[in-house]
Protein backbone atom coordinates (compact mmCIF):
# COMPACT_ATOMS: atom_id res chain seq x y z
CA UNK A 1 0.00 0.00 0.00
CA UNK A 2 2.45 2.31 0.69
CA UNK A 3 3.59 4.09 -2.53
CA UNK A 4 7.42 5.22 -2.24
CA UNK A 5 7.63 9.02 -2.87
CA UNK A 6 10.68 10.57 -0.98
CA UNK A 7 13.66 9.35 -2.86
CA UNK A 8 16.96 7.93 -1.10
CA UNK A 9 14.22 6.10 1.57
CA UNK A 10 15.07 2.75 2.69
CA UNK A 11 12.15 0.72 3.55
CA UNK A 12 12.43 -0.92 7.30
CA UNK A 13 9.92 -3.12 8.42
CA UNK A 14 7.78 -1.99 11.65
CA UNK A 15 6.91 1.38 13.10
CA UNK A 16 8.65 4.73 11.64
CA UNK A 17 11.72 5.27 13.82
CA UNK A 18 13.44 8.14 14.84
CA UNK A 19 16.61 7.00 12.24
CA UNK A 20 13.64 6.32 9.32
CA UNK A 21 12.76 9.76 10.23
CA UNK A 22 16.41 11.77 10.00
CA UNK A 23 16.88 9.63 6.51
CA UNK A 24 13.75 11.10 4.74
CA UNK A 25 14.66 14.82 6.17
CA UNK A 26 18.74 14.26 5.82
CA UNK A 27 20.04 15.69 8.72
CA UNK A 28 19.71 14.85 12.73
CA UNK A 29 17.66 15.86 15.32
CA UNK A 30 19.22 17.22 18.23
CA UNK A 31 18.20 20.69 20.41
CA UNK A 32 20.08 23.36 20.51
CA UNK A 33 19.71 24.68 23.80
CA UNK A 34 20.90 28.79 23.95
CA UNK A 35 20.76 30.22 27.65
CA UNK A 36 22.24 33.47 28.78
CA UNK A 37 21.14 36.59 30.31
CA UNK A 38 18.29 38.78 28.87
CA UNK A 39 19.63 40.71 26.23
CA UNK A 40 22.76 38.48 25.41
CA UNK A 41 20.89 37.59 22.05
CA UNK A 42 19.87 34.62 22.56
CA UNK A 43 16.21 35.28 20.08
CA UNK A 44 17.74 36.99 18.01
CA UNK A 45 20.91 34.50 17.22
CA UNK A 46 17.71 31.49 17.49
CA UNK A 47 15.76 33.70 13.98
CA UNK A 48 18.76 34.19 12.44
CA UNK A 49 19.85 30.83 12.84
CA UNK A 50 16.84 29.01 11.81
CA UNK A 51 16.56 31.16 9.03
CA UNK A 52 20.40 29.44 7.85
CA UNK A 53 19.25 26.07 8.71
CA UNK A 54 15.87 26.51 6.19
CA UNK A 55 17.87 27.66 3.87
CA UNK A 56 20.10 24.58 3.87
CA UNK A 57 16.61 22.89 3.75
CA UNK A 58 17.04 21.80 7.74
CA UNK A 59 14.23 21.40 9.76
CA UNK A 60 14.14 23.61 12.83
CA UNK A 61 11.86 25.33 15.36
CA UNK A 62 12.32 27.64 18.16
CA UNK A 63 10.48 27.39 21.58
CA UNK A 64 10.67 30.38 22.96
CA UNK A 65 8.06 32.51 25.47
CA UNK A 66 6.07 33.97 22.61
CA UNK A 67 5.00 30.26 21.96
CA UNK A 68 5.47 28.74 25.07
CA UNK A 69 4.53 31.20 27.75
CA UNK A 70 1.13 31.53 26.43
CA UNK A 71 0.34 27.57 25.41
CA UNK A 72 1.71 24.93 26.94
CA UNK A 73 3.14 27.04 30.31
CA UNK A 74 0.53 29.54 30.53
CA UNK A 75 -0.53 27.84 33.85
CA UNK A 76 2.54 28.40 34.80
CA UNK A 77 4.23 31.83 36.83
CA UNK A 78 7.46 33.02 38.45
CA UNK A 79 8.06 30.76 41.75
CA UNK A 80 10.87 28.50 42.08
CA UNK A 81 9.00 25.79 41.30
CA UNK A 82 7.43 27.40 38.49
CA UNK A 83 10.66 27.94 36.84
CA UNK A 84 11.67 25.08 37.57
CA UNK A 85 8.24 23.38 36.14
CA UNK A 86 8.42 25.51 32.86
CA UNK A 87 12.17 24.16 32.02
CA UNK A 88 11.09 21.01 32.12
CA UNK A 89 8.33 21.09 30.12
CA UNK A 90 10.41 22.84 27.56
CA UNK A 91 13.27 20.21 27.88
CA UNK A 92 10.36 17.31 27.31
CA UNK A 93 8.59 19.12 23.93
CA UNK A 94 12.46 19.37 23.09
CA UNK A 95 12.77 16.05 23.62
CA UNK A 96 9.98 15.35 21.38
CA UNK A 97 11.19 17.47 18.51
CA UNK A 98 14.61 15.77 18.59
CA UNK A 99 12.77 12.35 18.51
CA UNK A 100 10.56 13.67 16.00
CA UNK A 101 13.73 14.41 13.56
CA UNK A 102 13.78 17.99 14.10
CA UNK A 103 16.15 20.22 15.18
CA UNK A 104 14.98 22.86 18.36
CA UNK A 105 15.98 25.72 19.17
CA UNK A 106 15.19 26.69 22.67
CA UNK A 107 15.58 30.70 23.94
CA UNK A 108 14.89 30.42 27.18
CA UNK A 109 16.94 32.18 30.40
CA UNK A 110 17.18 28.86 31.91
CA UNK A 111 19.75 30.22 34.57
CA UNK A 112 19.41 27.33 36.80
CA UNK A 113 22.11 24.83 36.68
CA UNK A 114 20.17 21.93 37.65
CA UNK A 115 17.35 22.52 35.28
CA UNK A 116 19.40 22.52 32.27
CA UNK A 117 21.45 19.90 33.49
CA UNK A 118 17.91 18.00 34.31
CA UNK A 119 17.14 18.00 30.55
CA UNK A 120 20.30 17.38 29.31
CA UNK A 121 19.70 14.40 32.08
CA UNK A 122 16.32 12.90 29.68
CA UNK A 123 18.28 13.38 26.00
CA UNK A 124 19.75 10.74 24.65
CA UNK A 125 23.94 11.80 24.68
CA UNK A 126 24.84 14.02 21.67
CA UNK A 127 21.21 15.45 21.36
CA UNK A 128 21.66 18.05 23.85
CA UNK A 129 23.92 21.09 22.66
CA UNK A 130 24.11 23.85 25.27
CA UNK A 131 25.36 27.08 23.94
CA UNK A 132 26.49 29.08 26.49
CA UNK A 133 25.26 32.82 25.05
CA UNK A 134 28.17 35.01 27.18
CA UNK A 135 27.50 38.47 27.22
CA UNK A 136 28.27 40.50 30.52
CA UNK A 137 24.88 42.22 32.09
CA UNK A 138 26.75 45.52 31.82
CA UNK A 139 26.69 44.70 27.80
CA UNK A 140 22.61 43.07 28.16
CA UNK A 141 21.68 46.28 30.64
CA UNK A 142 22.63 48.99 28.11
CA UNK A 143 21.13 47.60 25.06
CA UNK A 144 17.77 47.04 27.23
CA UNK A 145 15.81 46.10 24.46
CA UNK A 146 12.59 45.73 26.13
CA UNK A 147 13.70 48.30 29.41
CA UNK A 148 13.05 45.50 31.83
CA UNK A 149 16.53 46.17 33.19
CA UNK A 150 15.22 49.51 33.51
CA UNK A 151 12.10 47.86 35.04
CA UNK A 152 14.09 45.84 37.60
CA UNK A 153 16.58 48.81 38.61
CA UNK A 154 13.46 50.43 39.51
CA UNK A 155 12.13 47.49 41.78
CA UNK A 156 9.21 46.91 39.39
CA UNK A 157 10.27 43.54 38.58
CA UNK A 158 10.74 41.26 41.59
CA UNK A 159 13.75 38.45 41.31
CA UNK A 160 15.25 39.49 38.02
CA UNK A 161 18.43 37.50 36.83
CA UNK A 162 21.52 39.13 36.73
CA UNK A 163 20.15 42.26 38.65
CA UNK A 164 18.34 41.01 41.77
CA UNK A 165 18.52 36.55 41.08
CA UNK A 166 21.60 34.44 39.92
CA UNK A 167 22.27 33.42 36.56
CA UNK A 168 24.76 30.30 36.90
CA UNK A 169 26.59 29.92 33.49
CA UNK A 170 27.19 26.44 32.30
CA UNK A 171 30.34 24.58 33.31
CA UNK A 172 31.00 22.10 30.48
CA UNK A 173 28.46 23.51 27.86
CA UNK A 174 29.20 22.51 24.22
CA UNK A 175 29.58 25.97 22.98
CA UNK A 176 30.33 29.21 24.21
CA UNK A 177 29.43 32.42 22.38
CA UNK A 178 30.78 36.17 23.36
CA UNK A 179 27.94 38.19 21.79
CA UNK A 180 29.61 41.53 23.13
CA UNK A 181 32.69 41.05 20.78
CA UNK A 182 30.83 39.44 17.33
CA UNK A 183 28.06 40.05 15.29
CA UNK A 184 25.39 37.73 15.15
CA UNK A 185 26.21 36.51 11.81
CA UNK A 186 29.32 34.97 13.27
CA UNK A 187 27.54 33.73 16.29
CA UNK A 188 25.28 32.07 14.17
CA UNK A 189 28.36 30.62 11.92
CA UNK A 190 30.21 28.95 15.05
CA UNK A 191 26.67 27.46 16.18
CA UNK A 192 26.32 25.87 12.22
CA UNK A 193 30.21 24.90 12.28
CA UNK A 194 29.30 23.05 15.64
CA UNK A 195 26.34 21.22 14.50
CA UNK A 196 28.32 20.22 11.31
CA UNK A 197 31.71 18.63 12.99
CA UNK A 198 29.01 16.95 15.50
CA UNK A 199 27.30 15.48 12.15
CA UNK A 200 24.32 16.66 13.41
CA UNK A 201 23.84 18.60 9.91
CA UNK A 202 25.32 18.17 6.34
CA UNK A 203 28.33 20.75 5.83
CA UNK A 204 27.60 23.34 3.64
CA UNK B 1 25.12 33.99 4.09
CA UNK B 2 22.12 31.08 3.54
CA UNK B 3 22.84 29.06 1.11
CA UNK B 4 19.94 27.97 -1.31
CA UNK B 5 20.67 23.89 -0.64
CA UNK B 6 16.71 22.64 -0.80
CA UNK B 7 15.15 22.90 -3.98
CA UNK B 8 11.64 25.16 -4.68
CA UNK B 9 12.56 27.31 -1.97
CA UNK B 10 11.25 30.75 -2.32
CA UNK B 11 13.22 33.41 0.29
CA UNK B 12 11.28 35.73 2.06
CA UNK B 13 12.54 38.32 4.40
CA UNK B 14 12.31 38.16 8.43
CA UNK B 15 11.90 35.16 10.49
CA UNK B 16 10.87 31.85 8.75
CA UNK B 17 7.36 31.38 8.64
CA UNK B 18 5.05 28.40 9.07
CA UNK B 19 4.43 28.68 5.48
CA UNK B 20 8.23 28.78 4.85
CA UNK B 21 8.72 25.39 6.80
CA UNK B 22 5.45 23.71 4.45
CA UNK B 23 7.15 24.84 1.69
CA UNK B 24 10.38 22.99 2.43
CA UNK B 25 8.13 20.01 3.58
CA UNK B 26 6.24 19.96 0.65
CA UNK B 27 2.51 19.48 2.64
CA UNK B 28 0.68 21.09 5.08
CA UNK B 29 1.04 20.84 9.13
CA UNK B 30 -1.75 19.85 11.09
CA UNK B 31 -3.11 17.25 14.07
CA UNK B 32 -4.93 14.00 13.48
CA UNK B 33 -6.78 13.54 16.72
CA UNK B 34 -7.74 10.31 17.30
CA UNK B 35 -10.20 9.48 20.10
CA UNK B 36 -12.13 6.67 20.86
CA UNK B 37 -12.16 3.29 23.39
CA UNK B 38 -9.34 1.71 25.35
CA UNK B 39 -8.99 -1.03 22.20
CA UNK B 40 -10.52 0.82 19.49
CA UNK B 41 -7.57 0.90 17.67
CA UNK B 42 -6.08 4.25 17.90
CA UNK B 43 -2.19 3.75 18.24
CA UNK B 44 -2.55 0.68 15.30
CA UNK B 45 -3.68 3.28 13.06
CA UNK B 46 -1.30 5.98 14.28
CA UNK B 47 1.43 3.68 13.84
CA UNK B 48 0.40 2.61 10.07
CA UNK B 49 -0.52 5.88 9.38
CA UNK B 50 2.60 7.20 10.09
CA UNK B 51 3.99 4.85 7.67
CA UNK B 52 2.01 5.34 5.09
CA UNK B 53 2.68 9.23 5.40
CA UNK B 54 6.50 8.37 5.73
CA UNK B 55 6.57 6.42 2.34
CA UNK B 56 4.85 9.49 1.11
CA UNK B 57 7.44 11.99 2.23
CA UNK B 58 5.32 13.48 4.45
CA UNK B 59 6.75 14.14 8.28
CA UNK B 60 4.58 12.93 10.63
CA UNK B 61 5.07 12.05 14.76
CA UNK B 62 3.35 10.19 17.15
CA UNK B 63 1.94 11.35 20.33
CA UNK B 64 0.63 8.62 23.04
CA UNK B 65 1.15 7.37 26.39
CA UNK B 66 4.95 6.02 25.64
CA UNK B 67 6.49 9.69 24.48
CA UNK B 68 3.99 11.44 26.34
CA UNK B 69 2.61 10.19 29.88
CA UNK B 70 6.12 9.17 30.81
CA UNK B 71 7.73 12.60 29.66
CA UNK B 72 6.37 16.24 29.55
CA UNK B 73 2.92 14.73 31.61
CA UNK B 74 4.64 12.58 34.17
CA UNK B 75 3.90 14.48 37.12
CA UNK B 76 0.29 14.02 36.24
CA UNK B 77 -2.41 11.45 37.69
CA UNK B 78 -5.80 10.42 36.18
CA UNK B 79 -7.81 12.57 38.73
CA UNK B 80 -10.35 14.80 36.81
CA UNK B 81 -8.52 18.03 37.30
CA UNK B 82 -4.85 16.22 35.60
CA UNK B 83 -6.60 14.35 32.99
CA UNK B 84 -7.82 17.79 31.80
CA UNK B 85 -4.51 18.84 32.01
CA UNK B 86 -2.75 15.98 30.23
CA UNK B 87 -5.40 16.56 27.48
CA UNK B 88 -4.78 20.28 27.47
CA UNK B 89 -0.84 19.86 27.51
CA UNK B 90 -1.02 17.46 24.76
CA UNK B 91 -2.87 19.62 22.50
CA UNK B 92 -0.83 22.51 22.88
CA UNK B 93 2.17 20.15 22.24
CA UNK B 94 0.41 19.08 19.13
CA UNK B 95 0.08 22.40 18.01
CA UNK B 96 3.59 23.52 18.38
CA UNK B 97 4.15 20.31 15.66
CA UNK B 98 1.31 21.56 13.59
CA UNK B 99 3.14 25.03 13.74
CA UNK B 100 6.60 23.34 12.92
CA UNK B 101 5.06 21.83 9.72
CA UNK B 102 4.55 18.29 10.90
CA UNK B 103 1.49 16.26 10.93
CA UNK B 104 1.42 15.39 14.82
CA UNK B 105 -0.82 12.19 15.10
CA UNK B 106 -2.30 12.07 18.67
CA UNK B 107 -3.56 9.01 19.84
CA UNK B 108 -5.53 8.89 23.53
CA UNK B 109 -8.61 8.18 24.93
CA UNK B 110 -9.45 11.36 25.82
CA UNK B 111 -12.91 10.90 26.60
CA UNK B 112 -14.36 14.33 27.52
CA UNK B 113 -16.01 16.48 24.66
CA UNK B 114 -15.30 19.76 26.64
CA UNK B 115 -11.01 18.79 26.18
CA UNK B 116 -11.40 17.85 22.96
CA UNK B 117 -13.02 21.13 22.12
CA UNK B 118 -10.74 23.21 23.92
CA UNK B 119 -8.16 21.48 21.88
CA UNK B 120 -9.87 22.59 18.68
CA UNK B 121 -10.15 25.89 20.18
CA UNK B 122 -6.62 26.86 20.29
CA UNK B 123 -5.67 25.43 16.89
CA UNK B 124 -6.00 27.54 13.20
CA UNK B 125 -9.12 26.83 11.66
CA UNK B 126 -8.72 23.71 9.56
CA UNK B 127 -5.36 22.41 11.40
CA UNK B 128 -7.18 20.06 13.89
CA UNK B 129 -8.71 16.90 12.26
CA UNK B 130 -10.78 15.22 14.70
CA UNK B 131 -10.68 11.67 14.05
CA UNK B 132 -13.82 9.51 16.00
CA UNK B 133 -12.42 5.80 16.29
CA UNK B 134 -15.84 4.52 16.46
CA UNK B 135 -16.23 0.82 17.90
CA UNK B 136 -18.83 -0.55 20.31
CA UNK B 137 -17.32 -1.34 23.39
CA UNK B 138 -18.71 -5.45 23.29
CA UNK B 139 -15.84 -5.73 20.63
CA UNK B 140 -13.11 -3.70 22.57
CA UNK B 141 -13.65 -5.50 25.38
CA UNK B 142 -13.80 -8.68 23.73
CA UNK B 143 -10.23 -7.89 21.83
CA UNK B 144 -8.88 -6.56 25.42
CA UNK B 145 -5.10 -6.90 23.82
CA UNK B 146 -3.72 -4.91 26.95
CA UNK B 147 -6.39 -6.70 29.15
CA UNK B 148 -7.60 -3.82 30.84
CA UNK B 149 -11.47 -4.53 30.12
CA UNK B 150 -10.88 -7.80 32.49
CA UNK B 151 -8.59 -5.44 35.48
CA UNK B 152 -11.78 -2.89 35.34
CA UNK B 153 -14.27 -4.93 35.12
CA UNK B 154 -12.54 -7.03 38.23
CA UNK B 155 -12.69 -3.47 39.79
CA UNK B 156 -9.06 -3.07 39.64
CA UNK B 157 -9.33 0.19 37.55
CA UNK B 158 -11.26 2.86 38.96
CA UNK B 159 -13.35 4.86 36.58
CA UNK B 160 -12.65 2.98 33.42
CA UNK B 161 -13.62 4.74 30.21
CA UNK B 162 -16.52 2.65 28.96
CA UNK B 163 -17.09 0.70 31.86
CA UNK B 164 -17.11 2.88 34.72
CA UNK B 165 -16.56 5.91 33.13
CA UNK B 166 -18.24 7.58 30.36
CA UNK B 167 -16.71 8.70 26.62
CA UNK B 168 -18.44 11.49 24.91
CA UNK B 169 -18.22 10.52 21.54
CA UNK B 170 -17.47 13.24 19.12
CA UNK B 171 -20.79 15.41 17.71
CA UNK B 172 -18.87 16.56 14.22
CA UNK B 173 -16.03 14.87 13.84
CA UNK B 174 -14.33 15.85 10.93
CA UNK B 175 -14.06 11.57 10.47
CA UNK B 176 -15.63 8.78 11.81
CA UNK B 177 -13.82 5.67 11.28
CA UNK B 178 -15.46 2.44 12.25
CA UNK B 179 -12.97 -0.44 13.66
CA UNK B 180 -15.20 -3.21 14.04
CA UNK B 181 -15.93 -3.63 9.91
CA UNK B 182 -13.07 -2.73 8.17
CA UNK B 183 -9.49 -3.63 8.50
CA UNK B 184 -6.56 -1.21 9.68
CA UNK B 185 -5.30 -0.70 6.17
CA UNK B 186 -9.18 0.27 4.40
CA UNK B 187 -8.83 2.69 8.50
CA UNK B 188 -5.66 4.23 7.35
CA UNK B 189 -6.99 5.05 3.31
CA UNK B 190 -9.77 6.64 4.58
CA UNK B 191 -7.52 9.10 7.01
CA UNK B 192 -5.27 10.07 4.38
CA UNK B 193 -7.99 10.53 1.58
CA UNK B 194 -9.49 12.67 4.17
CA UNK B 195 -5.95 14.85 4.15
CA UNK B 196 -5.25 14.11 0.68
CA UNK B 197 -9.18 16.53 0.12
CA UNK B 198 -8.39 19.16 2.86
CA UNK B 199 -5.16 20.03 1.07
CA UNK B 200 -2.65 19.09 3.71
CA UNK B 201 -0.71 16.08 2.16
CA UNK B 202 -0.19 15.87 -1.59
CA UNK B 203 -2.39 13.20 -3.43
CA UNK B 204 -0.98 10.24 -3.83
Amino acid sequence: MTKQKATNIVWHPGAVTRADREELNGHRGCTVWLTGLSGSGKSTIAVALEKELWGRGVRAYILDGDNIRHGLNKNLGFSPTDRTENIRRIGEVAKLFTDAGMVALTAFISPYRADRDQVRAIMRPGDFIEVFVDCPVETCEERDVKGLYKKARAGEIPEFTGVSAPYEPPLQPELVIRTRDQSVEASVAQILACLEQRGLIPRA
